[in-house]
């Protein structure tokens, strides 16, 4: 069970992400996070540093049993380079905390690092370090991702203005068929739009489209239409629909499965055309909607009707 | 059963860090690491980054049925703090990665971060963020913690030379009975040193005396003599012993049971004694012998004889 099929609940993660930044001191020397996609730690006048952290887990977020090891490597750097380019930072190292089941830990280091080892060189990531430990429960992968950025060139998820274009590379949705693996961190897409583009507002799509760009909409003091008809499907999206239904479950395969680690940008109407005209990246871009100024978050079906769109997606659960 | 009280074993840990640093390409933005007590990581011509990761697992460094979850996350800041002070770093920002038990885990988390924030601003560290789970395991936390530091500033445990004094902070044993969780991590006691001593090296002692002091010296190419009858041995090593013998059994906890979290440094002899004579930090330091050109590890016993010491303390093991 891979976390894009797990079952969804409404979890208390988020409650224990608000309760920490309302708790947490305030320091001088962190200008954004913790609450965003990475936090800009201040450094120098012209180059600060990017920072972000994830910890995936067997059974959680792959199963050891049925993957080759080197995927899950390569996935847990992944993700953290994917949260840098949500930020427009430009990655430059990595810590590899490691907790191996003591039975064949050995081996399984071998194979973690021959999948992250690859990845880091591509996108000119530097091991610097990390920490290996052994013990009798299943593997733990917890990697820190450094990057640069300045308070001016990174992105944060709460920059959407009302009017803005909702833009996404790439496609959405059953994403457990394998892209959740082997999909490509955002990030020389996202430093070709910072340099070339007008960018408000960004994040990733790790936990669901509907339930990331709610986030972003959220943190932004907006809501948002999107159009049914404009959402990029993956064809393992449709894949994984067994019904006769096929259109609409695609669609919250699309919405709602998570792991796609496609970017989600805010952006000026004209900004977004001139991108969609151009289309510069590797991966397509498409404009699936708008931020708004009332607070709904709404879905805009093939025949123009209008629904309230309930965020769906990955959330740690906790029982009470 | 905490790692201090675990079984010794000799471990693969050493080997897969020794195939680590083989096997990692080179990076011109990483001036030390892996392999030292934190990374040094290129960043401006006047201000670079040094990092480190510490992972803390219930049942391996703490028993979580036994022991306040605040003394669990202050620990897993705490630890990462002493890689910093190995390197004289300036501690500005950690993340925190939680792997959190299903089962009460909201309420976990909470005493965690009670224990992680006030050390946390005892020090001037930014929490920068982080990444919450939860599973059917056991917990796990994962800090990871970002310095400032220079190459010309920053201490290696590569830089010992024969002849250098061994100097140590504070006292070694039985850290078991609390301090492996109380310990004051030697930030500023390191920061001071680095202001107005030479200091060639340094190492921070987690799991052993003899271990990180043979790594030290290893690393510099050295050996070392130490006298029995100059290691501070704390009262609680002395009262881990339970037979006659007690002030061999005694300096055999002082040697081996790790997580003192002290500071090794290596010091030219006219600054050792400087230091030694001024005493400007509020631990007590000591000097316990010399490092030599001879790859030996020699112990003196307070009859002045001499015999080669066999470095314990705590490794990760895999079954193979």
């Amino acid at each position: 069970m891979g976390r894009a099929a797990s079952a969804k609940a409404l979890s208390l993660e988020a409650s224990l992400i608000d309760w920490l930044c309302r708790t947490l001191p305030r320091s001088a020397h962190l200008l954004i996070g913790p609450g965003d996609d990475a936090a800009l730690l201040k450094w120098t006048a012209d180059r600060d540093c990017v920072v972000t952290t994830d910890v995936l887990m067997d059974q959680v977020d792959f199963e050891l049993d049925h993957v080759d090891p080197r995927r899950v490597g390569r996935k847990a750097l992944a993700v953290n380079l994917s949260d840098l380019a949500a930020m427009a930072a430009r990655p430059k190292a990595a810590l590899v905390g490691l907790v191996l089941p003591r039975s064949g830990g050995e081996q399984l280091a071998h194979d973690l690092f021959a999948g992250i080892i690859p990845l880091a060189e591509e996108f000119g990531v530097a091991i610097a370090g990390g920490d290996i430990n052994s013990w009798d429960g299943r593997l733990v992968i917890s990697i820190t991702a450094i990057g640069e950025g300045t308070p001016d060139s990174v992105w944060k998820r709460s920059g959407a203005r009302p009017g803005d274009a909702i833009v996404v590379t790439g496609q959405f949705g059953g994403s457990i068929h394998g892209r959740h693996f082997d999909f490509q961190p955002r990030v020389k897409e996202a430093l070709c739009l910072a340099e070339h583009y007008e960018v408000h507002a960004a994040i990733d799509v790790s936990d669901g489209l509907s339930l990331d760009l709610s986030r972003m909409a959220s943190a932004s003091g907006c809501g948002f239409e999107i159009e049914a008809a404009r959402i990029p499907i993956s064809d393992a999206a449709r894949q994984s629909v067994k019904t006769p239904d096929t259109d609409n479950a695609a669609l919250r395969h699309a919405l709602e499965d998570g792991e796609d680690f496609e970017l989600i940008l805010a952006m000026p109407p004209h900004e977004a055309e001139r991108l969609l005209s151009e289309q510069p990246l590797a991966v397509a871009v498409s404009r699936i909607g708008r931020f708004v100024s009332q607070p709904d978050f709404i879905l805009i079906d093939a025949r123009g009707s209008r629904a309230i769109l309930i965020p769906g997606g990955y959330e740690h659960r906790f029982d009470s």
